[in-house]
């Protein structure tokens, strides 16, 4: 038997069963697939792509959308842009409302040289944020987020503060304004790919009109950004509309595979896992994969196509259909069928491999510092750095 | 204003206020006043305590754990084991049933010195052990999971190969059988502390009764270890058991308060954050702690003391009643009241912070490398640096 010790002493392994588990796999194919149907999607709609780096955290990743044509990217922390940056990435857009705290960080990169994208949603954090920038004499690059959906964050157009933020930011010295911007969160909860186009569209909409409104106000509005990955995959058109910003596209994973926006064979992220139990009286296997391992991201209970902690796949990333991981505690998962259909249990010996496919790949992934990248099957041909916290 | 770049600067900072959110907190006199208590509950029992580190991983917790008599460490990982092994700890019970691809790792602690106990709940996995240590050579301690509520892991006492499961470990001579344990993960769902208590008590019998019955058979059983932290807090007697395993009563979190096992107020971990935004018209505040901030654990749901993604305090720690964290994104977590009740817009302006209790502080304090330590309110004393992954 292989041991996790061979892995730490011989360098690079060449198969899955010679590493540790909880191991993170990334199956090269699947990832290169998915970058370039989403790069196309966007040439087809005439769109720019700005790739939100949030899901894969990882230069490797990031050179790939790159390649693929990729028009800055999108972060979700100043972590993320430091990484990106220290890497020679000039375009970032940070798309969280800026906390004025960390405006002085923000502006180092700006020093550095980095075309870097702010957000803001009120007229409070705008005003604070230009103080900051003024005391480090900065001038920052501010794009203002409209409320769409009431999803998350943004100012509804209609808000009568609305042109106020807008002309404070277009004004200000320290602060530069960029355009407009939407995130359709709602398109994660579309019955149906059609509906999913409706809201988009109508999406669509409140972002060129917002932006003409503004523009008879004479106030030039140059960018339009868009987002989720749903969402730009089911419009179907997207005129007006400057950039879009999408993330676990690259990875996919179980919830977007149950909304339609891909097939569970187009998630390219696995949890490597062993077994560790068998238990033929309850029906379960133990796995050495728990909550963080996987995550305790439960995106898909109460839907259609609820997962439980993950589905299961064979150590070559083939899927065990009506398999779940049920439940997790800390450091183990029980695996079990979904029907109550009584496990296959010669197929899961003691110290087998299983791989999981995961809920939200960007939870799952978080918990890990790197990639068993695999070209297909359990053939191991690179190991990739991911950054993570803040 | 304060920024995160002061605080990288000037070395430590003395107060919150100026240290970079999400972060994590945790608060001093709290944690000291949780690690006596159940000291001297463990001590009342007549029972050793051998403190689950999964949820601190952190050595000046183990510290002072040591130093209110722990009777060595409970790990979850070979990580973990790794981290005190170094520090000079050299009694701890990696109490996940073992891989055997695991085993060579584990054999070197041995070798170095280590008391290190292991757990099986299989004559397969035990055999699998066995093979595996003699290939390094080592001669490893093996303790053997009964399953005493169906919870998650072990074997039960009724099973066809429970008997030669033991007789194995005691017999090959690469294997040291030291005991029983159990764990009794079935007081999580208990209604009160008068159902936990009975719970508990049936739990205690199952392991004395099943060690007097190898006794009989002629095998020597000479630990008999039980875990939970609400099993031992509600135990009314541990007559037999030789050592409680217990983690999450160091920071204790809305979980356990909702069950009974502490009060809010003993819980002494927090996540800082920062309120980004403020939406009167949705009344909800928009703060820079999210799922990966706060972990996506759920555990409270659809109890009646369900505190969405974690309930709300002050900067200096005061719980806030009524609010919670109702939704998060990655990075974004959205505060409303509970009741939908108007919210105090004014005090908790842009740029203010707050700090989050969690439902389950293991899963949250997982997200950080480290611990910002307050004496109570927010005066920064230290910072405790912590393990993660495997």
């Amino acid at each position: 038997m292989r041991t996790q010790d061979d892995t730490k002493a011989a360098g690079q392994p060449a198969r899955l069963g010679q590493v540790a588990t909880p191991s993170l796999v990334l199956d090269l194919p699947t990832l290169d697939r998915n970058i370039v149907r989403m790069a196309d999607r966007c040439r087809e709609l005439g769109v720019g792509l700005r790739p939100h780096v949030k899901t894969p955290k990882s230069l490797p990743v990031a050179a790939r959308l790159a390649a693929a044509g990729a028009a800055g990217f999108t972060v979700s922390t100043l972590q993320e842009a430091e990484y990106l940056a220290e890497a020679g990435y000039g375009d970032i857009f940070y798309a969280v409302p800026i906390d004025p705290h960390k405006v002085a960080r923000a502006a180092k990169l700006v020093e550095a040289g980095v075309a870097l994208s702010l957000l803001t949603d009120s007229l409070a954090a705008a005003r604070a944020t230009a103080h900051a920038a003024r005391e480090c004499g900065a001038v920052l690059t501010l794009w203002v987020e409209i409320d769409v959906d009431h999803y998350r964050t943004g100012i509804e157009p209609s808000h009568p503060d609305f042109e106020a933020l807008v002309r404070f930011i277009a004004t200000d010295p320290s602060l530069r304004f960029a355009g407009l911007m939407s995130y359709g969160g709602a398109s994660y909860n579309c019955p149906d790919t059609q509906s999913a186009a409706a809201l988009t569209e109508s999406h669509r909409r409140a972002l060129v009109e917002t932006a003409r409104w503004l523009e008879a106000k004479g106030i030039d509005c140059p960018g339009l950004s868009f987002g989720s990955t749903p969402a730009v995959l089911h419009a179907h058109n997207l005129t007006g509309v400057t950039e879009a910003r999408c993330g676990v596209y690259t990875f996919q994973d179980l919830f977007q595979a149950g909304i339609g926006a891909c097939a569970q064979t187009d998630i390219a992220l696995t949890v490597l896992t062993t077994v560790i139990g068998a238990n033929p009286d309850l029906n379960r296997l133990t796995i050495d994969a728990g909550g963080l391992a996987l995550s305790k991201d439960r995106s898909t209970q109460g839907r259609s196509f609820d997962a439980g902690f993950g589905l299961v796949c064979d150590e070559e990333g083939a899927i065990l259909q009506g398999l779940h991981v049920a439940t997790v505690s800390q450091e183990l998962g029980l695996v079990t069928s979904m029907d109550g259909s009584p496990l296959a249990f010669e197929q899961f010996p003691i110290g087998g491999r299983l791989r999981i496919l995961p809920n939200h790949a960007d939870m799952t992934a978080a918990a890990y510092e790197d990639y068993w990248v695999v070209a297909g099957g359990d053939r191991i041909v690179d190991r990739w750095a991911r950054t993570n916290r803040w």
